[in-house]
């Protein structure tokens, strides 16, 4: 790799002269500045980067925390983000936390030794007071995941209507023992859906009872054994929230090789409108996040917090969700649109 | 932020002695440093990290460039070559390359700049002429994609043979005119993969015609298309190789509303064993890849040149593949195991 010194010794001139160009001093004469830049051209160097980042401290990279890529409403997110932050020159580089606290602040740490010039934070794990000392190293917003007390803009899907809508939907489908199935560490988005859940089920008359919860489903495999659970032990439960594709996904799966019927026997709904609710069969019945605009809105607001430090401020940006009504829950024709 | 100034004022010693701290410099008792480690502990104060990193050139963070994180090969590459390297000590960051030649070398640049000590590449889509030069900067590995000429480690499936025992399969079900689905950039991968299934064609005495030739089929709407191409236009093909599992489930879904059955009209195989290709009714035949050997492989290989620079040598690692038989291509029962 080309040193100062090749530069210096191409260019015919002193070490002292290159390191000026490199660092944008004055005291260097157009015509030498030229014959520098040519010649650090000529041997394809680059600056040592370190030096310069500690004169300009920009990266022009974003980091975007998330819990995993192999979840597809994460994988289409970055998607989406990274097409937006190309458009600014920006680019994205992910981070997985695997909801592990340790993960999480490690990561945040490119913000603060200036690896990154921003953090997008999709999932959170830690407490805020542990994330907020990270703002002063640099703009962190939150997309997906939000927290009521955090003093960032926060870009979100209002995720306790859309999971009361899916219960009451399951409700006047004539379900009067709704399971609710979610998995994975608590989180704020977590409670909230569960808090829609819930209100709709008092509305409706109906008691939440212990067996009604199952906390431990996450993917498809998940989705089979509480199918089996289901069968098994509690056969009178007709209606599953799952709060995932994927469990829905491994219920139906299950449901299909067995004497159940889905919906007849066992309404599902699932959540994010992924791929595999359109294959099954039946097809799965699904809330629809708006991934492109909250996508586009989160890398516009970090944008503007690194182009205009303290412009922005910490709004909520709250998008709307789509009950998308398939052949899992249809158990009454008319109530399908 | 806490700065060397404020850190000094709690210590109670001087600012020269803290930066000798800091940089690891003698004539510091071991009292005074105590001190001031005391000092930059209490006040969350992080030594500027361009500047540690100007000394040390270490990041302890590795960069994967994959073509996106939505295809769940490369989703499950990630999560393995994670868990890999986080034994190490070492964080992982995702690139997305998206097949440009731009963003590949956009990408490669963090390892010029020291933003990362070494990268892995899944993809390839420059000359390899382009990406040798940063090796000056630090080791790449590649795994998944290869270049017979690349005087890098390589860990890797044998794509030739997979394809061609897929096409045998094909074949000894009794398909006469099978179709070759694939798409994307041309890569040395899925050259070999093409070298593979023709080759299988040509030992059975099947010519390989133009319509036979699909090379626009990437994701599941692909595979829909593919379907209805075939129905319309060919109907005489009576198989499809498509190299991924998505346009393999495109083509079922699209059949099972059709009055095409699969296998019997139509046998499809996929690739990668995707989670959907067990879902779909007819289960998928499809291709399994070593993912989790392959992606810990690929890590240790990367990290012993990070630990050893120059001991390792330039060696190609090729990992078995296994030809998973589903419904998909059952055409003739005493031929499925």
């Amino acid at each position: 790799m080309a040193t100062i010194e090749d530069v210096a010794k191409l260019a015919g001139l002193s070490r002292t002269t290159v390191s000026r160009v490199i660092n944008d001093q004055p005291y260097v004469t157009e015509e030498k500045r030229q014959r520098i830049v040519q010649a650090m051209k000529d041997l394809g160097y680059v600056p040592n980067s370190s030096a310069r980042r500690l004169r300009s401290q920009k990266t022009e990279t974003i980091a975007v925390l998330l819990p995993r890529v192999t979840n597809p409403f994460f994988g289409n997110l970055i998607e989406a983000m990274e097409q937006k932050a190309s458009e600014w020159g920006y680019q994205v580089i992910v981070c997985q936390t695997h909801h592990s606290r340790k993960k999480e602040i490690d990561y945040l740490q490119l913000l603060k030794t200036k690896q990154v010039d921003g953090v997008i934070m999709a999932s959170l794990v830690n407490d805020w007071k542990d994330v907020e000392p990270y703002l002063e190293s640099g703009p962190i917003v939150f997309c997906n995941e939000y927290m009521e007390d955090a003093s960032i803009p926060m870009i979100h899907m209002d995720h306790k209507t859309a999971a009361y809508e899916a219960a009451v939907h399951l409700l006047e489908q004539g379900c009067k023992h709704i399971a609710y199935a979610s998995g994975g560490p608590e989180s704020h988005l977590g409670a909230m859906r569960k808090q829609g859940f819930l209100e709709a089920l008092e509305e409706y008359g109906r008691p939440f009872l212990d067996e009604l919860n199952i906390d431990w489903a996450i993917d498809v495999s998940d989705g089979q054994k509480v199918f089996h659970l289901i069968r098994s032990d509690f056969p009178y439960i007709d209606g599953v929230f799952t709060g995932s594709d994927e469990v829905a996904a491994g219920l139906i799966y299950e449901a299909s090789s067995s004497d159940w019927k889905v919906p007849e026997d066992l309404a599902v709904v699932g959540f994010d409108n992924q791929m595999v609710s359109l294959l099954m069969v039946p097809s799965v019945t699904t809330i629809q996040q708006p991934v492109i605009q909250m996508a586009d809105k989160t890398v516009e607001v970090l944008i503007q917090q690194l182009l205009h430090p303290g412009a922005i401020a910490p709004k909520r940006y709250v998008y709307p969700h789509q009950l998308l009504l398939r052949n899992s829950t249809k158990r009454r024709e008319a109530a399908i649109q």
